[in-house]
Order: structure tokens, then C-alpha cells, then sequence
């Protein structure tokens, strides 16, 4: 009587994910797009709360519309003001959450491994990943995926070039298996530096030229400034001009083709300044996405699949 | 579809409204106050980000209470988790605000102009300025105004001594061209070295115990003792003593005068501790009217005159 | 007009009530578990600020869904961005909150004795400790008594050995009023060092296994790591030996003896690891019993005593 029963549906990576899983996910997330009269309702009266251990605007703030679209009462635990400064464990954490009320905890954290680890452990709430560290970010991928298939209503087929940081991407990692899984051909690029051999038995790596010539969606990645700025390259004129989307190489395109980033964008290191609201864009059309996959995702989390 | 069509109206500073849109955001002001039956339902479902990249437990809990009394959905972007810190541009912040569903950002930082050069590029949101570095702090204004029309009546005619930091108050500067707007009489005072010669041209810079006898309020501003403790007086009592509100002072105030000030107050600092609560303060008072003022502002930021 | 006419109810500690009232709490607390239909109505519009000025996830989260689950508006006053960084006094960030519109203020800090002076000012809110220094921590004692009579059905001649830190510790104190209010019987145990002289007088001090035997509540106080861990023993497992519940201990109880924990826990320190989730721990259902603690007390702070 005390807690509602509910399925614990979590969210650790897309590679947990079936195509038809990921197929219900766009579904219901297009439904959330075009129906706001439904907005507000589903998750009335129950708590999900949001623990960043990373800093993260776009992703907290994208999650926080998508619960309180749904209706739900936020909970936020900061870094700082969070017990782990009293060195309570993580588990520990997520179980007094379960216990004070919380059905869902939305985290990110710099850790890889541990969200699954804990789903493992049965902490008594519904886990998603909101970024975990070099490990992966499956709404990310999602959002992707959802705006390619709004796009070019077929993933399968599709092909797909990750270019820039490969190695430290977990952005890359997670639309890696999502992509697969719907068929769709994969081409790596970037910095030798960068790469990541696990990832490149099923997709090639191709200079960055010739990857942009052959996409369907070019999806740049996020150079991480703070960390290679002084070992990796000497400038970002330097990195756009041998890895950036210049306006030369939006140019080389394919007519039909898209282009794509995660964000936050380095405006003029991997994508020129001027190219980030082109027509050809997807960026913006991407964040807007990521609150109705996030609706449809916590949906999922709260409902155990109601609407099956 | 996806997004509720609006009007953009920004709240940059005073000096862009006219009378007649300050008398329509005073008179929404006072339906708020009068009407607590009408809270909690003109922004029922829609978002607004607060934004403070400097610490004001005051504005910030003030607009807060403002935006959930509309029945707004709130979303905070503290300086310590936003995104700012990978290097992210404020357009990109206000554009990603946008895409994911905020219609209002209400933003308080240490820049000056910043605001309004991101109203010119349209960044899709409406922007209400909650202080700009030493620029602008128009709901303060506006709240000033407010109360003293509520105790005058007129505001034509009015005159008010602005006391104090002339030269660093973004307070003084809202408050000079929302009053001058009104045809209020300005005069100014304060230490030599905190004077702001480009307001001196409309509004006479007396002693202090002259500007105190003739005012009809007599408006403190707040001493940045941050700033100033080492350089400019040698202590509190000091300071007190040549520029405070004093209980003498007090007593040479004409006997309608009122008192203000924007708070946080030094007590003991720019007013003698004792009257900080006196029967002629109207800083209590203040603080509440800045939450019906700001219900206004809020209001004309979403429905773009809705109630024209 | 302006303002919901309220009585002002405080809690600041548990030794400036009657049985009666806590009695009455707990009824609530019990009335709120068993009646989620009546959620989300009793605090509708009506403004709580939580002032947390020490970090405390577990206690803040509690009310901060307590007051959620009651229909009230939540603000945040964080350390980091209140104006105490201005120097601002407590009072007057208190009547600042009264005059913005808030009814209760929840304030964590680490003074002891300030607001109960606050509440002595006035300052035109209801004042909630939750958790003040070394001094009290009135609604986790509740919440350990709700907990004991929900087992035991009867807090009257019930033996409760409270061991560890007794001398730093508010749990330890708020416990100690309340429990003797309703005429049980205390028993400290703990480190030479950690013993508190001034509760000795009432609560006999015997050695830790012995007080294990005798109880029919064992409560495990939090070592504070970070002040002792250097000066008082030398490793968690010295003095996990000497003053935890090491299994051993737990098989050294009363069959019906249950064990409490305020948390969050030291594992391996106070408390086996293995003993955290042992069926004869209470320490989860404490944290589930704190939201309907918070909830009647919060009720109280609003109502005055509606339900009288």
C-alpha cells in the first residue's frame, strides 16, 4: 500500500536494447511531440530524482522537462550538497532513495560500469544513464537515432560517419551498438589518436574526406578542449582544418546528407562557427528531440511498458 | 505545434519601457496582489530557466515564487553545473533553453550589455533581466516605483535622494530612468568617490543631510563592502556616520518622507540597525512587491500583452 | 489579505513538546502512510523554504518529498548561492522569506541554540530544525520513535541502548528528550571519550555488550569519520570490535530486540556491512518513516493544528 508496484525498467546502455525496444521508444516518443494534451499526467505524483555527479546543462536540464511533461515530482541531488561527501556508497544512496519514495534516478557520474552493477544489485528504484563516464550515453544515441529515422524514415541502410574523439566518446560507443542493430553502416574517422580498435572490426576508418563524401549523416563529436588542447593538437584552427566540418567539406556532402553533434558544440574546432545553425543541421532539432525520447524513456522506467 | 507560439518581450532595462507600460505592469502588479484566486494558472505548463551566474538568494527566490505562482514549470541552471564551464557560449546556452521548451529566461550575471545584444539575435526565448553587472536591475526598479506610487499615489513630481554607491549601482541607474521617465524630481548623494558624473546632468548631486531633507523618499543604496572596506572609509561606523540613514537623519526627513532600500542591508552599514525595521521603511514591503512586479513581468513575457 | 493568516508552529527540538503532540504526530505520520489519496491537497500553494547550510542528502530529500506529497511549493536557499555570502544576517534572510511569501522555513545548520533565538524574534515564519550543529535534530528522533512504537506498539518501559559518539551527537540528545517524555528507559554506551556527562544522570553508561543485552532497541549512532578517524582509533576495525554491532553482538541481543541506525552508515565501521539489510534492521524503514514525520510536522507548521 505504501509504494506503488511497479516494474523496474532501467536504462544502462542501448546494447541492452532490442530493435523493436528502441522502435516502441520513437514511437511513443513522437507521440509525446505531437500530442501536448497528454502532457502532464502519466507520472502524477511520483518521484524521480536526479543525481549528476557531472556537470551537464543540456542533459539535466533536457531530463527535468521531460519528467515534469510527464507530470512527475523532481528530486535533485547535487554534487555538493550529496552524502557522498560523508563517503555513504552509491548503493546506499539509491536505496534510501527507494525508501524516502523515488521510482526513478536519473544519473550521470564519471564512473563506467557501476550503473549496471547496481541494476544488478536490485537497489529498488528504475536506473537510466544519463552519461557514464567513457562508458555510454543511450539517450543520446536514442535521440540520434529518433531524429535519423524522423529524417530519413529508415535506419537500416543508412550510413552512419562518427567523426572526431572515437576513443573517449561514450556518445560514439552507445549510437555503435544502436546503429548496428538496425542494420545501418557505420564509418569512423578522426584523429589516429582517437581511434578505438574494439569499435572498428564492423565499421571502417576512413580519412575524414573521404567519410563525409560517402554519409548519409555526418555526426561530429565533441572534441574534449580541457583534455587534449595541449598534448593533441596545437590549436583548434589546427584541429578544424585536418578533422573539423569546414564549410569546404559541407560542400563535399552528399546533397541529401545531415549533419549531427551531440553538443555542447566548440564552435570553430570541430565544426565552423557558421555551420552550426545551417539549414543542414540537425543540432538544434536533436535537443528538441531528447525531451521526448526522455519522455518516452521514463514512461518506460515508471510503467514497465504500459503501453504494450 | 511543438512549441506554443509567443510574442518575444524581453525585460532588458527600464529605459525601454514607456510610462504606459510600466503603469500596465503596475496595475498587473496589483491585480496579483489582489487576486490570489487567479494564482497558479496563466503559465500552467510552460517553462521558464532561471539562470544566476551570481549569487542573490533575494531576486532568485523572488522571481522563483513569482514564476510558481503563475504556475509556471521552473528550471534552475546554477553557475556551478551549467555547461558554461565547457567553454559553452551564452547564445547556444539560451538557444539550447529554447529548443528543449523554456519560453522565459530570467538571467543574472556580472556582464553588462551581454543581454542585449542577445535580445538583437533572437535567441528564442524572452529574457528578463534579473541584474546585470553594474548595468541594469529593471524589476528592482520597477518594484521601487510600484511601492511608492502605492504610498503616493503620483509619482510625477516625486522627489527621491538616491544615497550612496551612485557609481557601481545598477539599482540607481534602473531606478534614475524609470523615475525620470514618471517626471519625478532625482537628486543624488554619497561619498565624492562614488560619484556617477553621467547621471548629474538631470539630478543634483547635494550633501547627504541636504538630499535627506528634501526627499520625499529617501532611497539607501547598499554599500559593496566586498569592494570597498579597505580603500574608501575606515570602518562601518565611519561610513554610517558621513553617508548612513542615521536616527538623526531619520528625524530631519520631512515628515511624510519615506524610507528604501534594495536589500540586502548592511545593517549598521548604509542604515542604523534599529531602523531597518522602523515604521518609515519600506524595505519589507519592498521584497513583497517584487514578487507581484515580477508575476507581471513574467506574464508579459509569455503571453506578449495578454492582457492588452 | 495578502498573506494566509497562520499560527506560527516551530519545532526546534523535541524537549518543547508533550507527549500529547508527539503522540498526535505520530498518529499523522501514520495517517499519511496509509492515505496516498489524500496526498498533494493539504499544502496546495502554500510556500516551504528548505535553507540547508550543511550538506545533507538523506534529511533534505526527506522533506524535500514530504513537502511534495503534502501539495506545497518548494524553494531552495543552497549554501553556496544564498546572499550569507553578503554578509546577510539570519534574521533578516528569514523575514525576507516571510515577506517574499513563505510560510515555513526547514533550516539545516551548523550553529546550535540560533533558532530558537529565531524563533524568539518572530521573524513571520514557521521554523523547522532539521538538524542544528551539535545541538538537536527534533524530526530524526521522531521518526526513530514513530518507528519503535509501530514495533513495539508501546515507547513506555521499552530499554533503548544508544551507543557510540553520545558526546557530538544531536540524534543522541533529541532521542534522549522524547524517550524519557514517554518513560522509556536509556542506556548509553560508547567510547570513554564520546561519553556526554550532562545525559548520564537519567541514562545509566555501561560497557557496549552489555548494553546490547540488556536492549530491546539497539541504536547505533554515526561515528563521525572525518573529525575522529585520526585521533580516536586507530582503523574502522578497531573500532568496529570494540563499540559496533558486529554480527556476534547481533546474535548476542534479545530474540525480539530490533537495531536502528539515524544513517547514513558507516559500513564496516558502526555496523557490519552484512548487518546494514539484516531483517532485524530497522535502518530503511526509518527512512521510509521520515517522509510521514515530515509530513505531520510540516501539516503542523502550516496549519496550526488543523486537525485538532
Amino acid at each position: 500500500m505504501l509504494k506503488t508496484k511497479v516494474g523496474r525498467r532501467h536504462l544502462i546502455d542501448t546494447d541492452e536494447l532490442t530493435v523493436e525496444e528502441m522502435e516502441t521508444l520513437f514511437g511513443r516518443a513522437a507521440y509525446w511531440r505531437d500530442h501536448p494534451e497528454a502532457w502532464f499526467q502519466t507520472g502524477k505524483g511520483r518521484f524521480v530524482a536526479n543525481w549528476f555527479l557531472e556537470p551537464s546543462t543540456r542533459t539535466r536540464v533536457s531530463f527535468e522537462v521531460a519528467e515534469k511533461r510527464l507530470g512527475m515530482e523532481t528530486i535533485d541531488l547535487d554534487g555538493e550538497t550529496s552524502s557522498t561527501v560523508k563517503g555513504e556508497s552509491f548503493y546506499d544512496t539509491l536505496r534510501t532513495l527507494s525508501a524516502i519514495g523515488a521510482e526513478v534516478v536519473v544519473v550521470r557520474h564519471a564512473g563506467v560500469g557501476t550503473l549496471a552493477e547496481m541494476a544488478w544489485e536490485n537497489p529498488g528504484v528504475s536506473l537510466v544513464n544519463a552519461g557514464e563516464g567513457n562508458g555510454g550515453h543511450p539517450t543520446q544515441a536514442l535521440l540520434d537515432l529518433f531524429t535519423m529515422q524522423e529524417h530519413f524514415r529508415e535506419l537500416k541502410g543508412l550510413t552512419v560517419a562518427i567523426i572526431g574523439d572515437i576513443r573517449h566518446s561514450r556518445v560514439a560507443r552507445s549510437n555503435y551498438w544502436a546503429l548496428k542493430a538496425f542494420g545501418a553502416r557505420i564509418i569512423l574517422a578522426g584523429p589516429e589518436s582517437m581511434r578505438n580498435p574494439s569499435l572498428e572490426e564492423n565499421a571502417p576508418y576512413l580519412p575524414v574526406d573521404e567519410a563525409i563524401q560517402q554519409a548519409d549523416v555526418v555526426m561530429m563529436l565533441r572534441v574534449q578542449l580541457e583534455r587534449h588542447r595541449e598534448t593533441l593538437f596545437s590549436s583548434p584552427d589546427v584541429y578544424r582544418h585536418a578533422y573539423g566540418l569546414t564549410p569546404e567539406r559541407l560542400e563535399a556532402m552528399q546533397p541529401h546528407a545531415v549533419m549531427m553533434h551531440p553538443a555542447p558544440v566548440n564552435r570553430g574546432v570541430e565544426i565552423a562557427d557558421e555551420l552550426v545553425e545551417h539549414p543542414r543541421s540537425k543540432i538544434f532539432e536533436q535537443m528538441a528531440n531528447g525531451v521526448w525520447i526522455r519522455m518516452a524513456v521514463l514512461e518506460r522506467a515508471i510503467e514497465g511498458g504500459r503501453w504494450r
